[in-house]
């Protein structure tokens, strides 16, 4: 099986040595790496922030782990070179829809959340986040208006078809766990959130198990504050999910330890830790490798069925935080390597 | 002075009634009031969310005093007959383009906030949210694909003026405060971000002690989790600040207590709690009235040229809470009436 390193910028080429080092550590068979750039990297480099070459290791590898992509230097560029696009370009161009956010607190980490202990512990749940459609993907640009003003504008949408599928991953995902989905949406204010109810409703007629309920996505921002504990699943548009996906993990402590999933409609997936490429800390063995080792355990689970790796290493993440792996994030002072030692340590 | 008291649904009545007296308590000079339907009470009694008479006595009226919309008998309703259509209705015709939300915790109250007591106590921010554009009010609707699929749509878009003015109140409000602005946005994947972000950065000229940053939608959500003491004032646009001035309510404590104003490019406004129509626990006595009294207090202020009154009403909350006047969403048991008459004794 392949597997494509594709680390980027800043602390990604940091949490990506530490995560391969664990997955070497695993000696599974025939586990292949091959490693291209991407990102304001590979902008630096070919001109291009997702070059051919990375796009076609892409899709010729079982699974793509990924670092993050960001870099301060390339926020003149044309908008078409910014590093942020090649991410959303291999979210496209593998179809990659689904993405998957578990938010769960380690108890470990109780103290690391900003939220008082008794509402942060209740946290359990997965962000199941449309990614190939809405206002990131329609049309958009820069215009004139009839009296000469400069006017930016960008067109959101989904079809039926688009939240279908979606909201079948919502729904498998709550049956595989607590059978509760929530979907947001903003359907007293935009048609295609009233599309997407519309779609969500007739869709739960396949799975009569599971309790849905329906929510408004400022609601739901509030509601993630006051009692987070209250979600199982969440099934949201690609907007809200961005928004509602990262205020979630933050509630659930550090942001160095969430890990994210986005698949395609076989088992192919891109795995990614949910922090950016934290410039200010980059290259100063500071960050935290946890997040993307989490995300190679989903990896190992959902495109490489090796489900039981998969809970070693969950087991080892949290071994290694009993007993006292600290990263700086985490009130620590381990460093990127010293964390991934604790890590294969524990395993 | 003519006031006109828009109750509308759910609790909205029962706020409303309470705010009414604690302002005739102020014995102010000639301030007239004048009462008319809105939302799902109007709708049932005329036919239309938003009756002519009722966006008449706004046009002429020197304030106005908003309870909630919003009734669930009305979801089936086609959009434009929806009691929500009426506060965004109003917000159009009224041109009350700039959301004002003060979000500070009481330090009565540092119980009833999510958040650990040390994060939520450094909260004091303004949320300056525009309320005439972005894809609230662009052309929206469903249409048919090519191949045949249901599809819902809405632009986005925002034009320089329209940003220009809203980034104004922004840097007036932040001058009078804290001097410091952070403008949120989506500008690394939207093109209305990025309008929106070169035009603050245009504005900013004429504010050079203000010091501004940026900020994108989803970091933004996760800063005010994990520390949203940050923040001095923050200006967005309309769908992010639905769901971001919700947020950092629920941050400071219970959305119960959270005033707003609206205000157009004069002085006149629309004032209203942030809290919604509630309507599970409508007609009961159970809701707090204190959001709407300190909606009330920010009209003095902004609206009527009465800051001294507003001073007033918004340390007789302060007592009331001091002396333990606590509804239930506070964790106490007194009625709406009686928190009414608590605020009225400490006047
Ligand atoms: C980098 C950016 C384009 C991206 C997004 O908005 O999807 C990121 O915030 C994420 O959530 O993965
Ligand atoms: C009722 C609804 C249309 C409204 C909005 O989204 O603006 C509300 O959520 C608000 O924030 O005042």
């Amino acid at each position: 099986m392949l597997i494509a390193l594709l680390p980027g910028d800043g602390i990604g080429p940091e949490v990506i040595a530490q995560t391969r080092r664990v997955l070497e550590a695993l000696s599974i068979d025939s586990l292949d790496f091959e490693e291209a750039l991407v990102g304001g990297a590979a902008y630096k480099a070919t001109g291009h922030p997702l070059p051919p070459e990375t796009l076609d290791l892409a899709k010729r590898a079982d699974a793509i782990l990924f670092g993050a992509v960001g870099d301060p230097d390339c926020d003149a560029l044309e908008r078409h070179l910014r590093p942020e696009q090649a991410i959303l370009g291999l979210r496209k161009e593998l179809g990659l829809f689904a993405n998957l956010r578990p938010a769960k607190l380690f108890p470990e980490l109780a103290d690391a959340s900003a939220l008082r202990p008794e509402v942060a512990s209740q946290i359990d749940m997965v962000i199941v986040r449309e990614l190939n459609g809405d206002v990131y993907f329609g049309e958009k640009g820069m215009r004139t208006t009839a009296d000469g003003k400069r006017e930016g504008y960008d067109i959101m949408s989904y079809n039926e078809d688009e939240v279908r599928r979606i909201a079948r991953v919502g729904f498998e995902t709550a049956m595989a766990r607590g059978k509760k989905l929530c979907s947001v949406d903003k359907a007293n204010v935009l048609e295609t959130s009233q599309l997407w109810r519309d779609v969500v409703i007739e869709t739960a007629k396949e799975y009569p198990d599971v309790a849905l309920s329906h929510m408004y996505v400022d609601n739901a921002a509030m509601q993630l504050v006051r009692n987070p504990g209250q979600f199982d699943v969440i099934v949201t548009g690609n907007l809200f999910g961005d928004i509602l996906s990262d205020q979630a993990s933050m509630c659930a402590g550090s942001i160095g330890m969430l890990p994210s999933a986005s698949l395609d409609n076989a088992k192919k997936g891109l795995y990614e830790p949910i922090h950016g490429s934290a410039p200010d800390i980059a290259g100063q063995g500071k960050a935290n490798p946890l997040a993307t080792i989490l995300s190679a355990a989903m990896m190992l689970r959902y495109s490489l069925d090796h489900a039981q790796e998969a809970s070693r290493v969950e087991a080892a993440v949290a071994r290694a935080l009993a007993a006292g792996a600290r990263s700086p994030d985490l009130g620590g002072s381990m460093s990127t390597q010293q964390m991934g030692e604790a890590v294969l340590e524990a395993l």
